[in-house]
């Protein structure tokens, strides 16, 4: 099972991709961010970051994308800008038919580090720990898209243990 | 000149296609709804706004397009779900690298009627009367979408007596 996960933003996208069977051989396939500049007009960000997911999908063919519900922001403009990248990205994965589920920020942090809270540095040293791979190998902002593939990871194949609630979007 | 004007909304988008060259002059090349059911998830919703604007571009291979600035509904959740679909159709867009113009909406109701106000009815019929068609041939829900295009029109054609604020998004 391969899966993609998502952390849009509309200047720094996360994405993490992983290949699982069982929860205790998760291997990364990749990691990274697709970066806009401040610079950079929206409708370019947008586009960016939809050809990118679009290329990620391209190569590994995953069966899902995880992605993170929408959340409520004190700053309803900055809520809208966001939902915007969530908007490109969902319709970028969609175009594929490859179904999108969506997970709380906190939930994404538990599956690492047991507790809903955490740095994006403690969560890279959880994630290189479980995952058998360098620190430095995992861009920090594409921590929380890796919490949010492994997060659905486990609520696939272990349904009975995850107490993780989860949408199809 | 040819532009597209797009009026998001996740479950029933309007588009209108028009091509001008003076302000006397404007010719509807289409227009019409992009329907999603109460049923379908969000993330169909997107892919198939997405794709059927992609249908529209490639089809009419307009110069720009023209869309409703994001306004701040007082339901913010309301505004979020809005502003994935704009996310989507500007994504898509600018897939084609086209230029993406942002009017509120009633700078667009002004470039109809002569006011920032009006019923789709009202302005259904002045487009009609504008445009030398019938009424009947403009669904309501695309009424705002010719009003986008139609203001960018003029916004472009006689910049000098437009007094219609833009950003290029």
């Amino acid at each position: 099972m391969i899966i993609l996960g998502i952390d849009t933003a509309i200047r720094c996208t996360g994405y993490g991709v992983i290949q699982l069977d069982k929860m205790s051989d998760i291997k990364v396939l990749d990691c990274g961010i697709i970066k806009n500049t401040q610079k950079m007009k929206h409708s370019e960000c947008l586009r960016r970051i939809s050809g990118g997911i679009k290329e990620l999908v391209d190569h590994f063919k995953p069966n899902s994308a995880s992605i993170e519900d929408a959340f409520y922001g004190k700053n309803i403009k900055t809520s809208m800008i966001l939902s915007m990248a969530r908007g490109a990205a969902i319709a970028a994965v969609s175009e594929y038919k490859l179904p999108v589920f969506t997970y709380s920020p906190r939930s994404a942090k538990k599956a690492i580090v047991g507790t809903g809270k955490g740095s994006k540095a403690q969560i890279a040293l959880m994630l290189a720990n479980l995952l058998g791979i360098n620190t430095i190998d995992i861009p920090l902002d594409s921590t929380d898209a890796l919490a949010l593939a492994i997060c659905h990871g486990q609520n696939k194949i272990r349904p009975e243990l995850s107490t993780f609630l989860t949408n199809e979007i």
